[in-house]
Parts: C-alpha cells; sequence; structure tokens
C-alpha cells in the first residue's frame, strides 16, 4: 500500500485529534497507507521532546512515498513552517509531493490583505513593494516560489480552494478533491521506492 | 573551495544588491565560496520566470556543501517560507545546515507578540493556546520544531541574537559570528560531498 505523509499544522488545532482521524480515514478510502505528524495522536497521548518528535516527523517522511501538504495560511500570510520544511525535505528525497491550500487567494494578493492590511502598495517599480519597500512575489502562486516550484518541478500539483470555505483550518473540500486526484493519477507517475 | 549557500529573503529588500554583495563578501572572508538566491545580481538583472528561479536555486543547493541560511523573522512570526524550505530541502540532501536569526525571541514568545499581540494566552491546559484555540509551541526553539530540530539532529546550530538589533533585516553582527564559527569547526564536521 502506497503510505501518504499527510504534512499540515492540525496538531495544533484543539479539535486536532477528529480533523487528524477524518483525514487519515479519507486517505484510507482512497487506497493510502496514512502516516504523519501525531499520527499516533488517537492512543494515549504520549509526551516527547521536540528531539523526539523531529526524529519521529523524519523517519516518516523517509519512509512514505507520497506527501500531501496542508499550505493553507497559518497565523499569517504563508504556511505553516514545519509543513513547508517536510515539503522542501520530501522534494530532495525525491518523493511525490502534492499541496492544498483553502485560501484562493494567491501569495502576492495575501501579503497585501494580511500582512499590508490598508496600507498603499508601490507599483512604480516595475515589482510590487510594500511601504516598508519590501518586494512582493507575485507569480500568481499560492505561497513563496519555492513551494509551488518545488512541486510543479518534479510533477505534483498544488490544489487550491474557488473559494474561501467557512472555516479554512477544518474544511476538507480541497483536500478530499486532492486525494482524489492523486489516487487516480497513471501508474506512470509512480513515486521512486522509499530510500530505506 | 567549500561552497556555502546563502538562504535568506534578502533578495526582496529594495537595497538587496549591496546587502547580498557585502554577506558574499563576509563568506569569502572566511573561505567560502558563496551561492544562492539572487547571486549574479551584481550583473545585470535578468527577469526570469518562477521555473527559472526554482531551478537555478535547486541546481545550487544541489551544488553546495552547506547552508547558512537567514531565519529573522519575515513579515510575521516566522522565517521566510522560501528559507525554510531551502533548510528542509539541503537537510534531506545532507548537506551540513546552520541557519541564525536577528531576533532574541523564541517561537513562542513571538506567537504571543507578534501574532496575538495583547491578547489572553489560555495557560490552563498543560499546553499555551490563543484565543482561537491554537496551540502555541513552546520548545525554546528560533521557529517551528521541525527547522531547529532538523539542524540540530544533523549537527548544524541555530545562532540567535542575544538583543533585537536596530535593523533585523539587514544586521550582520550574528550572521558574521556563524561564518566564523562554521568555518572554525573541526575538519570531522566535513558535510558529505555533493551528489553531483
Amino acid at each position: 500500500m502506497t503510505t501518504i505523509y499527510l504534512a499540515g499544522p492540525e496538531v495544533f488545532l484543539p479539535d486536532a485529534m477528529p480533523i487528524m482521524a477524518e483525514k487519515r480515514r479519507l486517505a484510507r478510502q482512497f487506497g493510502f497507507e496514512p502516516t504523519g505528524p501525531g499520527s499516533d495522536e488517537n492512543q494515549t497521548p504520549v509526551k516527547r521532546t521536540a528531539a523526539e518528535i523531529y526524529a519521529r516527523n523524519d523517519d516518516a517522511m523517509r519512509r512514505a512515498e507520497i506527501c500531501l501538504a496542508n499550505i493553507t495560511p497559518f497565523r499569517g500570510v504563508s504556511a505553516d513552517p514545519g509543513t513547508v520544511y517536510e515539503i522542501g525535505f520530501m522534494i530532495a528525497l525525491g518523493k511525490a509531493v502534492f499541496a492544498y491550500s483553502n485560501h484562493p487567494d494567491d501569495y502576492g494578493l495575501r501579503v497585501r490583505s494580511i500582512w499590508y492590511a490598508g496600507l498603499e502598495i508601490d507599483e512604480t517599480s516595475g515589482r510590487p513593494r510594500g511601504p516598508d519597500g519590501i518586494a512582493i512575489e507575485n507569480h500568481g502562486m499560492a505561497d513563496n516560489l519555492m513551494i509551488d516550484g518545488g512541486i510543479e518541478a518534479t510533477g505534483g500539483k498544488v490544489f487550491r480552494a474557488a473559494t474561501l470555505p467557512a472555516d479554512p483550518a477544518r474544511d476538507l473540500t480541497v483536500y478530499f478533491k486532492a486525494l482524489q486526484t492523486i489516487a487516480g493519477i497513471p501508474a506512470s507517475f509512480t513515486p521512486p521506492s522509499s530510500p530505506r
């Protein structure tokens, strides 16, 4: 069975356990074996050190064949940084990496609405800049170009919501669509086998 | 000569070119050959597509032996997401990865001061949570535990400022100290050779 690493910030939600259980249930429904952060949290919770958590996730990423990452903005403009780390890590390992976002706006629009809310953007220099002079990426991507760029360069796909759902931290509509697409991709896409 | 990939959000600054030139000059002073995003921008600027920028950075990361990443908070609580992607990517490739932050506060403190500014934090459940119920990592690390955890698990180090400098986006004091330490590390630390 193909193992899928479910990256995302759901571990931080107050209702992490039922949300993550539902994500795993859906992954199994599409024929995947789910793994990822907090994937054993339906058993008795265990207090782990940061190093232990890192080691468990590192190992799970190496064992998985596919990554499906939730890059919905987390406390700001961009995806949860732990999730971004995992996307870069799994792309470097040659895994098949996919992502989804429940936010319909691209990165450049979110920098304007979330970070520079209401402030004037300088569009005169050929590159949009905030009032602090810092350039705003405008490649139309879901997040920083390394994230979308890495996923697209290796044959993956970033799935984006058409409209913002009522509960972006928990909505599973785009997640479901992503699983469906990944499960249906042609056999020629089979990711390289895990290095261990 | 050991090639060092200088990851960081300086490419977005209005004065990106002189800042990045100074970072490269300092790296050379310590015996490193610098590479990384925008590293040819002292020549005539070339307009590249997102895919071209990604491919150039991907290639530079594979060719480099060491990464030194600027994880000073960028437009919010955490490091620039492109930089975080690069840290995960280079750790997965087996490179020696180091990071520095010009912000002295750990991640948990910054979530409180930058994101939940002034709002009450719930400390009653054994895990601090914002008023939205979302848990706040409190491992005392510079950023999300995957970042510090990955760097520390592979023998690297996160260098942090003792106090916030006047210009956190440009200050090079901690960067200089990081270069000095990396240049002085024993030969037994020599990172594995690049896969191509």
